[in-house]
């Protein structure tokens, strides 16, 4: 097991990495009250369920099921925690457990945030877009019919626990979805990582223990030392952002359910890089990189099919990371040196949508 | 005009007290962004908007109004002001500034804790109660239909701008509910401010200006210098809640809509008491005198008709400021030093409850 550590002074955190950690007494070791609200969905719960429960038998467990997907993250959801919770007559020192995707993380990290003020929170994520990205960094919410994470806050879990044997039953899909976030991080801070990612990608693909221990291992250093440096997003953080905004404009538009947020996030990044070429900035090669990586992850490198320029601009300007109206989105000076352009030219938005839009 | 401070560290506000803030360049020139969500509810908007929104022409301008009532602080009304933020486009820059009394500000507050993850929000509280309570401490939240305040957060405002001037048209039956804050600063740590409340109460129920200024400053003083020792209530802040855990009881029992707050603090604080004479703490005069500074604000001391002691049990069971299921009260050992009791002992309760419930 490795041991990773999120600084944040007095909420910082672990990282746990390894195999079977779900069976470990690690899991009860780190919750400190003895009130238990343990949160999966159903694909998870009928997979991983019992064996969470069997390793917290000491304490007082409820459990919530929640709907499966995307388009369950909204505050109705939110309810079955909170009333579960209530029903129970859980105290403000129950810890909630995310066990499952980035869903049940997100919405399990809003309700610990706003049960009762505040409780701990413990992620276990069981999907590689999960345990790479969202399950690290304390951003928690669900969305509203207006807007993708609308509705959120900063809450830190208490631990991280990544057991990479549970990807050994992801669906090949959600593993591309994970891998398009892997492959951000290669993208926005470390070329030698990208290199890395095409080096290995074959085995990623095919779940190889070593290597996909080793991809996870360096996207949470990456992303717990930018979280570090900048947890509530006033500055670098957003770095992390690369591809999102395109991203999520396709999930709004597609109702989110039509697509995986990884995938998304695939076509979103290809989109930047494609803005950051017509501004000068990537090589016409640097584009093609990009697109053959996230080609090989077997992700959407196009917009979805009957998405017009229009409706990205339509979603795009609500997201949340637009300062004051103005357009903002992450690009790329070259292929692992993101930054953050906060006024980005409309006009050559408009050309890259226009030419890739089909 | 005189200005406190909460002390936060990079948190720390202003309280700001004084004749007609609502009018002054105070109001502009603590707002940071350029975009200002004003939030206010039926009654007091029809009294004090235009007021206010002349003063914030600079700003760019979007208004909530709230129905009016304890029985609508719940997540539907909070997307009341979601929805128009995200119709608006309005980016994470916004500040909600809330204008209203207690129910207003606990809304607005959580909706700026949670609309794209925290914004800045400003209160600009109306009723006695809020200005001399609920608007300072970042104590935010809606109830749930199983529990008051059940779901929340800790956000503390920019600033929080008490305009004593607006007290004028403050209805006598708010008047009171407000006074029972007051008094409660005196029963629970100062009992020399609760001998000045007792010579000065009639001239309070009169809103005697100076008198009334006096009472805010040092209410507020006192609720900001115990913020600052504890922001989210692991100790010393609990003393805030004397009377509040019967208090609760009685507004769930009666639907949040049968008395004000402060009517049931009232109550609650008679409770208190008498808890605290029969475990041998108070004597038989000072519930005396407990109850006739209740009374002579106008505040009910015993439970609503038809309120059992069961009725109580039942509601204070799922009260948030139980820890683990124990039976957790604010007592006081005398009058002006309260105390939180972790196992309050159920026979004495029952004797109480049995002795006031009518």
């Amino acid at each position: 097991m490795k041991t990773l550590n999120v600084d944040l002074g007095e909420r910082t955190y672990p990282i746990h990495i390894g195999h079977n950690l779900i069976d470990s007494d690690l899991l009860g070791s780190v919750i400190r009250g003895h009130q238990v609200l343990l949160v999966s969905n159903e694909t998870v719960a009928s997979l991983y369920l019992d064996r969470v429960l069997s390793n917290l038998t000491a304490f007082e467990v409820a459990t919530v099921i929640l709907p499966d997907g995307e388009n369950h993250k909204n505050i109705g959801t939110l309810d079955l925690i909170f009333s579960e919770a209530l029903t129970k007559r859980f105290s403000r020192n129950v810890t909630m457990v995310a066990l499952g995707g980035g869903v049940v993380g997100d919405i399990v990290g809003f309700a610990a945030a706003t049960y009762q003020r505040g409780t701990d929170f413990l992620q276990i994520p069981t999907t590689l877009l999960s345990q790479v990205d969202s399950s690290v960094g304390g951003k928690t919410g669900v969305n509203h019919r207006l807007g993708k994470n609308m509705i959120g806050a900063f809450h830190q879990p208490i631990a991280v626990l990544i057991d990479t044997d549970i990807l050994k039953t992801l669906p090949a899909r959600e593993m591309s979805a994970g891998l398009a976030e892997v492959i951000k991080y290669g993208l926005l801070g470390d070329v030698a990582f990208l290199s890395w990612i095409e080096d290995h990608l074959d085995e990623l693909i095919a779940k190889n223990p070593s290597v996909l221990s080793k991809a996870i291992e360096h996207s949470c250093k990456m992303k717990a030392a930018i979280v570090a440096r900048d947890e509530r997003e006033h500055g670098v953080r957003a770095l992390l952002n690369l591809g999102h905004t395109f991203g999520h404009a396709i999930e709004a538009h597609l109702g989110y359910s039509g697509c995986l947020h990884g995938e998304a996030v695939g076509t979103g990044m290809v989109l930047a890089a494609r803005v950051s070429h017509v501004m000068g900035l990537l090589s016409e090669s640097d584009v093609i990189r990009t697109v053959s990586i996230c080609k090989r992850a077997n992700l959407p490198v196009r917009p979805p099919k009957g998405m017009t320029p229009n409706d990205f601009l339509e979603h795009m300007a609500v997201d949340k990371k637009n300062i004051d109206g103005r357009l903002r989105l992450i690009l790329m000076h070259s292929l692992g040196m993101a930054f953050v352009e906060e006024q980005a030219p409309m006009a050559v938005l408009d050309d890259v949508l226009q030419a890739c839009c089909h």
